[in-house]
């Protein structure tokens, strides 16, 4: 029995690890779609989604079986539920990825302003590096990085605060920067987001190794955007 | 052993119709807030934030203690699992209302668009009646409402496109509509994704009367934002 489901979950794990992929995947390549004003890549990370959705559907499945099957305690059981709970935050950086990848096919055509598209690129290159190495850290249990890694979601708030006052400046300047302006602060709010569930990330590798359901990033900043 | 399982089971759901309450009434106030410009009740949904984070983490401890204590099989686990998901999903309602409340503080002393506000309040209340609902809906395991509930999402989407509009013209005529119409358009953002986690609840609903995992919102219209 302990090694069927000892069997079986390593199988979650390795399934959680595969979701993980394709999300990181999606974050760059929107990040990469929305420098490169590539229409075709943001498409596909919209047409790629759907795969992530159903990832998160069959780990939901496979964690609801193997609670069921083998009734796990203590350690076993917080392996599992973290698995479900952790694959809502990424299945949601997914989401932001593709509003990201959204806005750049709208963006198609529109007035550019190259000074707030590098504050964007850094916020992206930045978002999919913490989520990287919060998956990262999630399936090594590194409880120090976990740490460390959500302490960098300060950086996207701060980004995202300065994002917005470049837009507002650039749209009270030129009345051509209005459409493209809005885009921007959108985009910017899709990056600070992901900061957030990567931290939830972070959040579950402590509840892995402590048992302890703790707030990495409380009181944040003077964003709009609450922790999710 | 089944009697103090049902008992427990009750609490737990209790728990969870006490947090769906908070949430409903920062959804409430948050709206109220901006409607009446009212900075003091925006900060009060901004203090009661942190009782419902606390409330989720307490479900978190529960279900787990209830799942490791009772082993619940077939619909019971399903129940426990069911709330441990949909916490999360009602958290994060209560998120953007905070998100809203915050807005509402920075927009004091700015440039007002009373035609814009109109839209807002018409979609906040929209949005703060459709997680009531859903949360009704839950409580009632009326999967037919369910269904009905999880379509008025389309007209929340429509709404964040109609308002983007309308602040862009704005921003375009009037220099000063910048600063206000840029608030506005986040403020529509999180209304819009209100919507999409009271559909996940809506799914919740599907789940615990069917046992299927389904995806009540799939394709959402041409805005930027996905299906949360």
């Amino acid at each position: 029995m302990r090694e069927t489901f000892d069997k079986e979950l390593v199988q979650l794990h390795v399934r959680f690890a595969e979701m993980g992929m394709l999300v990181n995947e999606a974050i760059f390549r929107s990040v990469k779609a929305f420098v490169d004003h590539d229409k075709n890549l943001a498409s596909m990370v919209i047409e790629h989604d759907q795969a992530i959705n159903q990832c998160e559907s069959q780990l939901e499945k496979m964690t609801l079986e193997l609670i069921a099957l083998y009734q796990p305690v203590t350690s076993d059981l917080r392996d599992v539920i973290t698995v479900l709970k952790a694959s809502s935050d990424i299945e949601r950086i997914a989401d932001h990825a593709v509003s990201l990848a959204r806005t750049t096919i709208k963006m198609k055509g529109t007035h550019r302003i190259p000074e707030i598209e590098v504050e964007i690129a850094k916020m992206g290159e930045y978002a999919a590096k913490m989520v990287a190495d919060a998956l990262d850290a999630y399936v090594k249990r590194d409880l120090e990085r976990a740490y460390q890694i959500a302490q960098q979601d300060l950086f996207l708030d701060q980004e995202l605060a300065k994002i917005k006052q470049l837009c507002i400046a650039e749209m009270q300047a030129n009345q051509k920067a209005v459409v493209s302006g809005s885009h921007y602060t959108l985009a910017a709010t899709y990056l600070e987001r992901i900061g957030d569930y990567a931290t939830n990330v972070c959040e579950w590798i402590v509840f892995l190794k402590k048992g302890e359901i703790v707030e990495l990033n409380p009181g944040n900043s003077d964003d709009e955007n609450g922790n999710a």
